[in-house]
């Protein structure tokens, strides 16, 4: 699939990349809404949701960079682990806690893994009240 | 898969269970552990490690929970779910940052998808040099 | 693995590349076949398998290549992405048809995982009598 | 995670239930989003995404729905295997269409994973100029 | 969907049950091949080709439930593990062995998350020349 | 992320790279240890879980390796599918053992696929008194 400069994109995607920047206070698009900039209803929504679910709340916005790049790395996706663990580093993260975080990915395949294949019930004590 | 009990447990296991209660500092040790103790070895290994990994470092406990949810859904593991939820909530999440946390695994999963659909190159911005 | 080629190929595998062209009617044989060419067993049964599937039925072959895009994308096989998306512009597939297909595709995978998540479950009227 | 009905619910979520009885012409909301309204902003953004991807367009509401069932199969959701199946079979599926989409589906994923195991490259033909 | 018994089914199903006994030397058939006996086309060439892929060759039959177990644990699929367990118990699978087994499953799923993670370049070692 | 030497190599490290060659009776280690080695106490904890499991016991070191190409192959893992069945080979496996192995699952992954989608329920027989 090709990838659309903003110069040769139409207005309703450069309102997108606008935003983009403007959001992330840069002057550069990343490829992945490169991509999708050739179906600009999906570009918009996609993007709209995005930036919805990643701003802070109630978990800080670095804390949903280390979740996305976990979600990534269990579904293999290279592109993705690129772009968050890059996106993570921009948001302070250090190598320790890259590190720490994908020991913890690794483990979490594990035991996922293991609960599956033993076919563990769940403890009364988990279920809610 | 048989759940074994503590005052069925060979010695090597309860030592296990031992450890798992003091640790976490309760009187009761959960089915994952219990379905495991049919093989001590893979008991004793998976619990060291588990405990190593998801000690505090420069990743608090609470933000390793979150990740290991994040896992645990995008691999469809419901004991996991339920396990680290409840082990999250001990450590203080709050349901707002729950619903959060879910937001941005549902996202990425969707993201993770379109970026392998579109099969988006890796941007030079996000190689390290 | 190597890719065998025509030329080089055992009769009882020529004979497999004479029944994809002859079907196909093309005249070219894509890697994938020429890939499991080293095992005639599992190419001709892999083979006649997907002539089965694949041809015209309650389902059109064209909405049958797209949900072969649906499922490749949705398991990260680039290469299956890629010969599918092929095949599916071959039968008609528009540039529109398939930015709607990965549109579907990317929110499949996350109410998916949502539903995971939430562990919803089934509702009555879903269940059929 | 509670099921939210509609007497129990805040205006916000009353008003997405209204929007999805209305959009699909029935009279009650199925458990997806009655698990989904305890967090209204995920509710409103994923029905108002499901609704825009959903829509007729260059695909038709139930070869998106055949679509929709491929990916959750693959995915292991039984949530999503049932409503999805249900939805296709409201909009005119029937039992010949749905054993050959299945047939499709478990087809692409042996392919998958012999493409993947082979490491098969990509033809030269399937890229686009 | 629906199970169909032996009494109920159709002729060309009643022919892959009995060969499906034959083949086993039991008198009864699981629920799978029951489930898709709604689809007599995809249960007879299911039923084929799980034949000659599982029959004795260069790997012995209990190696190949070994590996079926494994790739169920991997997929989730429930079904699919307590069948091919019940299998290789019937092959003569140890309960040292499954063990075993389950733990290498465990380690495999970790091990390839963390090489996904990490961007592992593969070792020119690995490369066939 | 950086491959570390030997030579470049903290002590630490270079105690595991040289239990590594010992027990495999080689003069050499592969990429994954050598990305792993950013993080020493991953690196160690590994390395030591790897050993323990993959060691002769009541499976032969073979069919472990099998087993873990069969994970890596449905997990999409291309450096993992790339070492273990380079592994394999040395350990004695033959190529017509590789396409056996690699036709058992790519079988498993599409009857994983049927099971799922058609809801099949556990056989009593299957569930162990």
């Amino acid at each position: 699939m090709p990838l659309i400069e903003y110069e040769d994109a139409l207005p309703e995607v450069r309102a997108v990349y606008d935003d983009i920047m403007e959001t992330r206070q840069t002057d550069w698009v990343n490829n992945f809404w490169k991509a999708l900039a050739v179906d600009p209803v999906t570009l918009r929504r996609t993007w709209e949701s995005v930036k919805e679910v990643m701003a802070a709340g109630a978990l800080d916005p670095l804390v949903k960079e280390l979740v996305y790049v976990a979600v990534s790395v269990t579904n293999g996706c290279e592109y993705c682990i690129a772009s968050h663990t890059a996106s993570a580093r921009t948001k302070g993260m250090s190598e320790e806690q890259l590190v720490e975080l994908l020991a913890v990915v690794g483990m979490a395949n594990e035991t996922n893994a293991l609960a599956t294949a033993y076919g563990v019930p769940v403890d009364d004590a988990f279920r809610r009240s």
